[in-house]
Order: C-alpha cells, then sequence, then structure tokens
C-alpha cells in the first residue's frame, strides 16, 4: 500500500566516479537512464538495470534530472553544447570537478538554454558513495535543490551551500585546504616526537586529540573574524610567534624540516608588524585575504 | 573515618602559572608550600593556607614533591645550582618551558644530584589549570611518576610519555604544529569562501567537521608510516598535487593568499620527484624528516 515510486534519473558520464553515481541510484530503487561516450563502460550498469541512451540528447531528454560528471569542464561544455536544444526545461546537476568561476559561467550559459543548474563537488571516493560519508556539496538556486533532494539522498550526505553556484567548488577547496593542513600538522608533529624513538601509531592518538581539540575553537574564533574585533581573550599573537620561533628551533636541532612553521612564523610575523601583535590568531585572516606573490611567501 | 589526607607539595615560581598551579594544590586539599624569587606574589596564597618558605633551600627540603615553573631553563638552573646540597633525595617536576635538549641536559644535571627529576609541558593557560581541560606533559622514569601521580591529578588531565627527558617539550611543540595547522587550514578556507560573501561563522562549522574527520585517518595513516609502506587505497599523492594545483590556482583567482597550499605543493612534488607519486600521503613523512634550509623552502 505504502509502496513508493522512486523519480527517475539520468546519469552522463560513466567514468569511475559516473558509475558510482549511477549504481547508487539504481540501488536506491530509482529508474536510472544511462550515457557515456564510450558505450561499454555502461555494461555493468545495463545488466543492473539501467535503461542505456543512445545518444547524450535522447539522454538530457529522458527523465526531469540529469547528473553530469566528466573530466573536467570543457569537456561538460563540449557535450551540452553538442545538445543545446535538449536542455530546456530539464535540470542539470553538475558534479564534475572545478573551479568557481567554471560554475558560475556554466550556470549562466546553461540558464541562457531554459536548464535549471545545480552545481556540486563530491568530496569522496567512488567507493563511499551512497553511504553517509560520502560529502557531496551543491549550490545554486534552492529551489531547484529543494525540487531534488530526496533523489540525491541517494548519493550520500547532500549539502546545500546556497544560491551562488560558485560556492560548492569554494567549500571543496577550502575542505581540501583543512585537510592537507591537518595531515601536514600530524606529520610534523610525527617526525619531531619520532627523533625520540616514538613510533608514529604511539604519537598518532595525540595528534587526532588535539585536532578535533583546536577544531572546537573555530566557531568561537570566526565570531572574532566577523566581528573585525580580536581581543586577547587566550593569548596574543605576540605569544603565538614566539612558540612559532621555539618550534623552528627546536624542528631544526632535532634535524626536522622547518618549512612549515617557518610559513607560520612570517605569517604571524607580517600581521604583528602591521600592529596586530597584542590581538589573538584569527586577526591572521588579514594576511590570508591579501595576496601575495610565490617569491614573498616567505618575506616579511 | 575515610578522611583522607593529601600528600605535601612544594612549589617554586609564583608567576601567573606558577600562582595557577599553586592554587589547585590548595584547593584540592595538599599541604602546599609556596616560594617566588618576588616574595609579595605568595600574598593570596598564604592567605588562602599556603605556607611561605623563607628562602629556595627551604622549600626544595620541605617536602618529598617540587614543582618548579619559571620563565625559562637558564633561570632554573640559576636557582637550582645557587641551592645545590638541597636536591638530594627530592622529586623535581619542571613545568618551565624550554626544548628536548634543555629537558634533557637538566635531567642529566640533577640526577647527578641526587633528585629524580621529570620534565613537564603544560598544554593549557593558567585559568584552566585545576580542571580536565588542562593538558599536562610529563617525561621521565615511569616509577618517579607514579609516585606523585595523584598529587599530579589535582594540576588537570595528566598524561606520563615514557623515559625519555625530551618528549614532553616534543609533544608540546607538535601538538603546537597541529593547533597552528587547523587554524590557518581554517583561514584558508574562511578567505576563499570569504568571497563568495559567506561569513566565518557559516563556514566555521564546515571546516570544524572536515578538521574531525581527517583527524579519524591518523591513526589508520600512522600505520603506513610506522610499516614504511604507503599503498595508494584512498588517493595516490599525484593527484592530491593536482588537486593542490587546483587550490593554489582558485585561490589566486579569487584573490586569496596561496603561501600555505604552495608550500604543501612544494613538498607534494618534491615527493613525486623521488618517485612517490603512485604512493599515499603519508609518505610525505620523508620530507618532514628531511631538513631543508629556510631559503629551499619553495624549491622543488
Ligand atoms: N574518482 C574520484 O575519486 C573523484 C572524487 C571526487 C571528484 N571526482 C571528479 O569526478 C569527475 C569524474 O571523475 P572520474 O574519476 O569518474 O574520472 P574518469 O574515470 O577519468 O572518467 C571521466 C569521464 O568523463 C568522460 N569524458 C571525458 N571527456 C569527455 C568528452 N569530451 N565528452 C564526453 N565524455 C567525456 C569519460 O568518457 P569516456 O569513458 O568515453 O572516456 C568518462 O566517462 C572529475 O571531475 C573528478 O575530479 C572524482
Ligand atoms: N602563562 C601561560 O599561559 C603559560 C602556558 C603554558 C606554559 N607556560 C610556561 O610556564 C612558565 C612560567 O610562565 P608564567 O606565565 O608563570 O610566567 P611569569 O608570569 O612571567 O612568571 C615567571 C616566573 O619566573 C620567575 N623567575 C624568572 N627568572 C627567575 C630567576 N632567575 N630566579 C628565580 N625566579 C625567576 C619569576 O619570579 P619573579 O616573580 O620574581 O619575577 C616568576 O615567578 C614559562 O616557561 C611559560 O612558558 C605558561
Amino acid at each position: 500500500m505504502n509502496r513508493t515510486t522512486e523519480t527517475p534519473v539520468t546519469v552522463v558520464g560513466l567514468g569511475l566516479m559516473g558509475r558510482a553515481l549511477a549504481g547508487a541510484f539504481l540501488k536506491a530503487g530509482h529508474p536510472t537512464t544511462v550515457w557515456n561516450r564510450t558505450p561499454s563502460k555502461a555494461g555493468p550498469l545495463v545488466a543492473e538495470g539501467a535503461r542505456p541512451a543512445a545518444t547524450a540528447g535522447d539522454a538530457l531528454r529522458a527523465g526531469p534530472l540529469t547528473i553530469i560528471c566528466l573530466t573536467d569542464y570543457p569537456a561538460v561544455r563540449e557535450l551540452l553544447g553538442a545538445h543545446e536544444n535538449a536542455l530546456d526545461g530539464t535540470t542539470l546537476i553538475n558534479l564534475t570537478s572545478g573551479d568557481s568561476a567554471q560554475a558560475r559561467d556554466t550556470a549562466c550559459w546553461a540558464g541562457q538554454r531554459g536548464a535549471r543548474y545545480l552545481d556540486g563537488a563530491i568530496m569522496a571516493v567512488p567507493p563511499a558513495i551512497g553511504t553517509a560519508e560520502a560529502e557531496i556539496l551543491l549550490s545554486g538556486p534552492r529551489p531547484d535543490f529543494e525540487a531534488h533532494r530526496p533523489a540525491l539522498g541517494a548519493l550520500g550526505t547532500v549539502t546545500h551551500l546556497g544560491a551562488d553556484h560558485g560556492l560548492a567548488s569554494l567549500y571543496d577547496v577550502a575542505g581540501l585546504a583543512m585537510m592537507w593542513s591537518v595531515l601536514n600538522g600530524w606529520l610534523q608533529g610525527t617526525a619531531l616526537v619520532g627523533t625520540a624513538g616514538v613510533d608514529a601509531a604511539t604519537y598518532a592518538p595525540f595528534a587526532r586529540r588535539i585536532a578535533a581539540l583546536v577544531a572546537e575553537w573555530l566557531p568561537g574564533y570566526a565570531e572574532q573574524i566577523d566581528s573585525g574585533s580580536f581581543p586577547a581573550e587566550v593569548s596574543a599573537l605576540e605569544t603565538d610567534a614566539r612558540a612559532m620561533s621555539h618550534l623552528i628551533e627546536e624542528s631544526e636541532a632535532v634535524g626536522v624540516d622547518a618549512g612549515l612553521p617557518r610559513l607560520f612564523k612570517a605569517m604571524a610575523d607580517r600581521a604583528i608588524a602591521a600592529g596586530h601583535g597584542g590581538e589573538q590568531y584569527p586577526v591572521l585572516i588579514e594576511e590570508f585575504t591579501t595576496p601575495r606573490a610565490a617569491t614573498d611567501d616567505h618575506r616579511r
């Protein structure tokens, strides 16, 4: 009696990621149309119940929602450009990786051809698709997101970031910046304690705990940035800079690379030189929002 | 009937931190002897029940356990050197900040004068002392730690790291490296999404979630380091490097400083040049354990 009929979806691009996306839709019970430039890649999905479209145009016209996931934006524009007349009235969700300008341009281009358009970024590897672990970030008009939210839920944890089509790719690279930051901070510490014979497995739980602890400070620190006021409630940037010198000296003394702490210190020193030594760490946001040439990275 | 008598402790050095330490011991019911070069700083503690020692030598002889917390190691050595004959048979716990070499030297020096010695690092601000939030790292012989563990528990969350006296300061700077890494990764992301009008408070929960997520990977990644084998189970370093280029280009395109991602990429590129492009991220440990001159930080 309560049998639900899942909405039909189309997946264009059946590379590693596209196949994972189509597979997750099939598994969740969505009638799924698929198309790939090299048709043979559709085989296993068709065996699982997917319907192969003969042309990309047919795929775009097959239903109300098309997910597209190709190598890059030029490939997307080339393919869609060859089927412009199939775009009117469809909703396109582009999960191809790209930058915010490409996302905004493509949104504009697709809109001019009558398509609704959401841009997305996938923060997951193909095997995670279809599980809550797969983070899928979307940006574009909220009503277009809401209309397809139930279907998108089959892919993972889907978050709508806002109307600006560039947001998904900005959050994506911002998340990567955090990922490499945590990994490099951990490697710096692993190398330091390693000089005293501590193995990486012994040190890792400590690093994990500190990372999780500092992560908890971020919402509070964010308030300082939004208010533009950085009182040194916990410690002053000058104190941080002195401790950074200590980290640099200790790294050098025990034979660990100090490039990462030297960069931290160079940024802090520039903020101190600009008069912010008595303020709290988040005042450094000004250094991040003021681009410098690559050759100047280590100048004060 | 079950009235417990807490063990007596002595605190030498009543700066901001020393006063917090003595205050926590008093609060936990320990008979507490205090001494400071400038005697007036003992006043409020004495009013709370602390016993003032007339000289540093008297303080060192007052009981079985002395906590010392001065500005730096030279100050510690100067003070203890003037009272060498009071060291025999006492246990000294030095919570002064310093580097691993200073800790090991001071341990050796104190041991030669008959003292048991633990070196420590305080990862907390004075108001947190006496709460579980205050992380106190100790290193030195485990039996000396075990003997005084109950008293030390009054100060916060106390962890014994191992027998090498240098460990507390190495973990301390390693933890700081993680702290600034998380903060800078967050600032990079805050600046990126800020270019699309997203405020810091809106972005912070996302950054917090990514940091906590990546922190969970560390124990698994640590196994790769300890085994010296880095199969690309999730992604290859080459893939990371391409995504780093993307982060650099996006930062530059929207007007955000790219110094941090440029450093990440320079390190990854060096590892790729050394033949590790097909391995997983933790293979970068070799870059961290191979020191480079400051002038080479951005060379490949
Ligand atoms: N794999 C991951 O871990 C991962 C994670 C997050 C995001 N992503 C992103 O997801 C997207 C796809 O990645 P992937 O791993 O699936 O890559 P892939 O395995 O290399 O697949 C690329 C897909 O794009 C198609 N394609 C390329 N150029 C085309 C063109 N001009 N016209 C039509 N089709 C074209 C390919 O068709 P053919 O089969 O005919 O070559 C194939 O279906 C990329 O933007 C990637 O950055 C991937
Ligand atoms: N405050 C923090 O947030 C914090 C956090 C973690 C670790 N620490 C570490 O804790 C230690 C103490 O910090 P603090 O904040 O308490 O510093 P502080 O307020 O500046 O106090 C310094 C203490 O050292 C004494 N001192 C300095 N030179 C001396 C000498 N030659 N002989 C005898 N006593 C001497 C001072 O005595 P006078 O009163 O006579 O000058 C004072 O008691 C430092 O190593 C610091 O890095 C502090």
